[in-house]
């Protein structure tokens, strides 16, 4: 019951939820790889506290957790909210979890005072990171129809396929449809920002405009082993001086491309010998660019980046794109719902873009009117990482935003 | 027993023994990291094979291994010959293996015919590859005395120290004084060349002039991590972005320094997410130069190019420099014993540099006189690879090389 708890107590509430969900998979942060054992006894904790709140509980075909507070007008469609429940490697608290609990609350809340006329449904979606597999929001892609055909067959790095780690929770084989029919009526996901534009501005909360286009791409810089002592340098193929001219190249890329980013967060190097000059070297490029235009521009420079410090070290390169999402702008009906509340609890309705793909990415892609609300993040906006905070006072805001933005949503 | 055997018969003896040992931990390569199961079992063929050829075995602190031909004058010196058996990942039939099988076949050829003045000692070192702990010639390292404070603590990839490895060998913990007392009076270690160099001047065999200067590095960038998506690349402190600076200057310092190589052979990514700016990049370099002027003028150069690529990133180095042998000059006597034994088999005794480091180092560094013959490279000279190749021809100019080049040396 949130009937009892005021505004703080309830983002108090939110906050232990997030410190419980923290402490599966602590290391220096918390480990929660999607599809994975972590992910699941997150969503454990969530389908508790879905059922606490009074909601009823569903798991759809791709492992999603949905807690509904039936509609007193059933025919008319859902509005969903949520988020994930997974991380990457030593994430933070409030990554994907801040959504999903305070969807909970906030359907909680509205449960308390009586409910509303559409069907209110939190949502927690599977695999939303990219790490894991280099591929990301599962969940949400397999509810709209839109894994690939290679989806079970890609691997983590201890070798396990995403298949694999989908049966072993239990689920089955991959659902080769989608399930969205009807679509929900409408789709809030509140997340942090994970940058530093909020907390500049000294808003707590905001809403987002539009979610950047991304495009992740797989580098695989084939050279020739041999002695590192005895091979003089105008010899070699090193796949390793091949993959570093690569990595600057494609970075001062970006550079030159007004908000592009360009990360290479993964790259390993092949036999991985001190003294034996690098045969292969597999690299990992996340591409991101608010527009098409740009975002084009950005793969195409570092394609060409790829190839020419390849033809440099005498290597050769294969190129496999993993995934592309064009820009999705936001829907007007429930970011307008979102800027009514926010004006409504006295403060200034902030518009901001998103640099981080999320769910939300792909309820509008499958046609479902989207709306995110960012809370600021604190720390400098770092993220990913065990640092990533939000203090208290933003929470609050959150909690006084999202259920009069749902509540309203729900009623029309 | 040798005396059956022609030369053709001892080479291809010696090639079905090379075999044998690349069987042992056989993927695409064959797999002996030193002070492993795989280096422990080729320890136990050559130890039969020494048995085989009537030569007194021991073990000594080190884990050495130790096959003697007592000498018939047993006051003076003892000749030497050997080489190593652990691999690289993935290497070859010939690194260090041929060394050790052609000093058995040899000494058992100068047994089978009578025995020499001097005793003839066999020896197989343990881990003379440095890919393992970043450190190598540790077996001739403790026998003359030479291990660091911190040899016990170096770890290898799966985090086991050296320690472990070696007290899990039954070895007891690491001896802190050498036992060359006396020292050998000579020291000849048959090498393939793993260069070019003798199969572009078409000769089978070549004897060292100097081994050439090496230095190892260890460096780690430490950058800070943040959401791929959210921060703008003129915020970024990426850690693998300075990794990659300093691979391409310290890689254009050695082509600019005439003799000298750069290898970069390992690279690690931390946390190693897609979609994570990376807070660490974990790196290796060897640095190798014909002389000390040049290997000081590339260590310097690489440390300022670290120095240089962490600040153009925002990030900062730590440098730690793990080995460091200056250039080694091969002695007179037991090189002329060489020369005259190519000669009197009718071929031209090329003289070569060593690119690569071998326990010969050592021995030269301990002031035991010091020789080594190359055998030829085939395959364009590839070495640390499973296509490491050497024809049965020139294994068989080896056989007729190295038998009496270590009988003259046993006589005087």
């Amino acid at each position: 019951m949130t009937g009892r708890l005021t505004t703080a107590g309830r983002a108090e509430r939110i906050l232990r939820r997030l410190d419980e969900l923290f402490e599966i998979g602590r290391a220096a942060g918390t480990n929660r790889p999607g599809l994975g054992e972590g992910e699941q006894r997150a969503f454990g904790c969530a389908q508790e506290w879905m059922q606490q709140a009074g909601l009823e509980i569903s798991v759809d075909p791709a492992g999603n957790l949905l807690g509904r507070l039936p509609g007193k007008a059933p025919t008319s469609g859902e509005i969903w909210s949520g988020s994930h429940l997974d991380t990457p490697p030593d994430g933070g608290r409030f990554d994907g979890a801040l959504g999903v609990v305070a969807a909970i609350d906030a359907i909680e809340a509205i449960a308390d005072t009586g409910g509303a006329e559409r069907t209110l449904t939190a949502v927690a979606w599977r695999l939303e990171e990219g790490c894991r597999f280099g591929r990301g929001v599962f969940g949400s892609r397999a509810a709209a129809g839109m894994l690939e055909p290679d989806e079970a067959d890609l691997t983590d790095a201890d070798g396990v396929s995403l298949g694999q780690a989908f049966a072993g929770l239990g689920l089955g084989s991959l659902p080769s449809t989608g399930w969205l029919d009807p679509p929900p009526a409408g789709y809030v996901e509140t997340h942090i920002e994970q940058g530093p534009v909020l907390a500049d501005t000294g808003a707590a909360v905001g809403v987002v405009s539009s979610i950047a286009g991304m495009a992740g791409i797989e580098l695989w810089f084939h050279g020739r082993r041999g002695h590192a002592g005895t091979t003089p340098m105008a010899m070699r193929a090193d796949a390793l001086g091949a993959a570093a001219g690569f990595v600057t190249a494609a970075q001062d890329a970006a550079r030159a491309i007004d908000g592009a980013v360009c990360t290479i967060g993964r790259l390993t190097v092949s036999p991985g010998a001190t003294n034996t000059i690098p045969e292969r070297a597999e690299l990992f490029a996340d591409l991101r660019a608010p527009d098409a235009e740009r975002l084009d521009a950005l793969v195409t420079a570092a394609t060409a980046a790829a190839e020419r410090a390849a033809a440099d070290a005498g290597c050769r390169v294969e190129i496999a794109p993993r995934w592309r999402y064009q820009p999705a702008p936001m829907s007007d009906a429930p970011s307008q719902a979102l800027r009514r509340a926010i004006a409504a609890s006295g403060l200034d309705p902030v518009t901001l873009p998103s640099g981080a793909g999320h769910d939300a990415t792909i309820m509008a892609m499958a046609g479902v009117p989207t709306a995110m609300l960012f809370v600021r993040s604190d720390a400098d906006g770092v993220s990913h990482a065990p640092q990533e905070h939000t203090g208290a006072g933003a929470v609050e805001r959150c909690v006084q935003v999202l259920e009069p933005a749902l509540r309203e949503l729900a009623t029309r």
